[in-house]
């Protein structure tokens, strides 16, 4: 059987969006992912920019309403969108939830029955979807950044804080940036990791750079009208954390926009040129 | 009651993204809608830009696809998404077939029972739901044009030549060009206005130009892999049509493009900028 099935190739702006599925080690399960190759692949492997989605979002979900292809076309950028979770894992509980379970892998490996086997999410993305990325895409893994938005903001920021020099850049919109303070954060940590708080800190964006990691200089965009800001995404606990350690933060608050992608679509050309500056240099 | 029930409304390139429902008269049911106002609209009236999905396609499908948004935006054109047909309507064959019937209400008003209550897109978009778009929103209804996909570019380009003066600009993407000819639209045109051929070609584009009737210059892209170009749209019919008649048509044939939304959003740019200056002048 071939390594990767391509389920759907779609010429975008010059480029090709597609999705694809692979047999994942990692989760034990099939996996897929989106990659939109702007046209200037065609010449060689070009930088990547890893988009990591929401809650209840799969791989089609960024790739179909952020509006980032014309400009990775643009930059020059490979954009990959991984799904948010395994799928169809036989696991009942896992599809019972909205915001655990199915669709909601916060980037993460469980450890705690009956997530551990598959919702391997951490290793899938830092380990395993790279090297088939390389072995089948024209890309640069040496080249990537990461963009995340609402768990898949905690998933940008945690996993660049985890994996110092991995990703050269970072940005979120609306990211769960403390989810061991935040009812949905609470709710992930507790059923995938247990009880013990350590383990929960060790993926909280917040108390990692309380506890002296170091991630590039971070590009975060938050919607004032976001009906979860003060409850799951909290956002003054970034900036206070990275005030006190001394890492680079720019944190945008926009006016009347809320959670959604056509908040993210408004503001995403520059995270894109954000990434595309950082990853050329 | 109100005449006009708010469901969502998102900040949206500074503008607003809303989504809208009201007591249709025409349709003898609850309408759906969606408008964006840019922001441009808080200074006063802008002009208008009726975009027409496609089958299976309901109000918010263009909204979130298409990127229309940014170029709207930046041009000062309000955008209007209607939902392809009634819904609800309690007729259980009409959501049988994905390509007729709830989703696929061809932008006219059908005669055949039982489609005859309620599917009647033409008076809808042509009479009721423009007066009440006068009544609700910052725009002008004296300066619309209409653009459409696929069934929609069926139906911007019927509506135009149907309805002389009411569009000063129009374009389509994919559109069937010859319903009268092709599966989709005779199946369609059976069903709702039964076997009347003559009927049928009042509804057909090129039958239309064959016939005199006359519309603004058209601007039509067509992707080549588009899966449908031979079957379902035909656009060389429209192109010979055209040129019998002397009316003016830009047909882009764009080579590696197929028929969904990664297409329209490649080229959205060109034809938010054609209304615009259309409607401007």
């Amino acid at each position: 059987m071939a390594e990767l099935t391509t389920l759907e190739e779609h010429r975008c702006f010059d480029g090709v969006q597609g999705f694809y599925e692979h047999a994942s080690e990692a989760a034990g399960l099939p996996m897929r992912f989106g990659v939109y190759l702007p046209p200037q692949a065609r010449e060689g492997p070009q930088p990547v920019l890893l988009c990591l989605a929401g809650l209840t979002c799969n791989e089609q979900t960024f790739a179909i309403k952020a509006g980032a292809q014309q400009h990775a076309a643009r930059h020059g950028l490979v954009l990959v969108t991984p799904d948010t979770s395994p799928r169809n894992t036989g696991i009942a509980e896992a599809d019972a939830d909205w915001d655990f379970g199915t669709g909601a892998g916060f980037y993460l490996d469980a450890t705690r029955e009956p997530y551990a086997q598959h919702w391997r999410m951490e290793s899938w993305l830092m380990e395993e979807l790279p090297a088939l990325l390389q072995r089948h895409f024209p890309l640069r893994t040496d080249r990537i950044g990461v963009l995340g938005h609402s768990m898949g903001g905690h998933g940008a920021l945690t996993l660049a804080l985890r994996h110092p020099g991995r990703f050269r850049t970072v940005s979120a919109f609306a990211p769960i940036a403390a989810p061991t303070e935040v009812p949905w954060g609470q709710k992930a940590l507790r059923g995938y990791l247990g009880e013990d708080r350590a383990a929960w800190a060790a993926h909280d964006a917040v108390k990692l750079i309380e506890g002296g990691a170091k991630a590039p200089p971070l590009l975060v965009d938050q919607g004032e009208e976001d009906p979860f800001l003060a409850t799951q995404l909290r956002p003054e606990r970034l900036e206070q954390a990275c005030a006190a350690a001394g890492q680079p933060l720019e944190l945008r608050r926009h006016a009347g926009y809320d959670h959604g992608y056509f908040f993210i679509q408004s503001f995403i050309a520059d995270h894109v040129e954000h990434h595309a500056r950082g990853l050329a240099a």
